[in-house]
């Protein structure tokens, strides 16, 4: 029964981590507090996460994916909105000052940078990509759409809002899909 | 004479500033390395700038302003792309790792959030709003834009791939511009 032992542990580690991050921040956030909180052991969580940065971003992300939204409507537009607003929902509450330290230590470290990339940001890309791509496969947008462009807009203006500090809420979202959708749709070259 | 030997003294401030920014990043930045550098008094640049987060942002923004493209063709949509352009090229240099300093040390530190809104991000927008205002004068972008998140997605997706350390080049920029201005053009609503 190691396995499900190893689970629960592996689920205690990253919920005691996640909570100390939005306590605290990235700056107190050490391995021996996360142990401390969780009642695992230093060394196990060592072997799983060699860096503190490493158990930082994942457990930051397991629980920023749970509250993304990815709806299956039948309308890739409305699932993409639905998705860019999960996205600047989270980032409005405490997760946007987590995810605002993770990129700020991305700055100075290239292993956080590429767990970012690698574990969140490509991931939400991918998931994007695939909404607008049915929009396109289904004709409501337009089939020479520079996909990797649109999500940098995007996504972009949601991180640079976030690192700014400037408000994020659902009016605006609502504006920002707009925005980029309008560029998206079919119509004479004009 | 003393306006010009200040002018001058501020002159060699903001230079070592810049030259110690680039060369070491932020992290090594100090107020004492400059004067060092500079050859005048830290109580002099104290009396300046209160603090070497103040006189980083200024020296980066003063450096930077001077290589952005502020063109005045006619034409607003080339300006404006010029402008983004040269926002990419320069980011793509030393100051782009400058200014992904500045916008980490920002997370932490709310006045160099301030400043670097204040002396750089609010003025970079005004100028691109001009822009792109003239070309709703001029009709040649539809009278109902939201400028504010036009622009938002414009320059956020420039800091996101700065700050994922993604290559900013001529092309990419080209294919931004192109996908933000396409949302911009008159044209029935779909």
């Amino acid at each position: 029964m190691g396995r499900p032992r190893s689970e629960e542990a592996r689920r205690a580690v990253l919920d005691a981590a996640y909570a100390i991050l939005v306590e605290t921040g990235l700056g107190r956030f050490s391995t021996e507090a996360v142990a401390s909180r969780s009642g695992v052991a230093r060394t196990t969580i060592y072997r799983w996460w060699p860096t503190r940065g490493l158990l930082a971003i994942e457990s930051f992300l397991d629980a920023f994916r749970a509250q993304l939204v990815y709806a299956e409507t039948g309308d890739p537009l409305t699932d993409f909105r639905a998705l860019l607003d999960s996205l600047v929902r989270v980032l409005s509450g405490p997760a946007g000052l987590v995810a605002a330290s993770v990129m700020a230590e991305a700055q100075s470290d290239p292993e956080t940078r590429r767990v970012f990339l690698e574990v969140f940001s490509v991931p939400l890309r991918r998931e994007s990509a695939r909404l607008l791509g049915r929009g396109i496969e289904g004709g409501v947008l337009r089939a020479d759409l520079d996909l990797a462009v649109v999500l940098d807009a995007a996504v972009g203006a949601v991180y640079m809002r976030l690192l700014l500090g400037q408000p994020l809420d659902a009016d605006w979202s609502n504006r920002l899909a707009d925005t980029v959708l309008r560029g998206c749709l079919p119509g004479p070259d004009r």
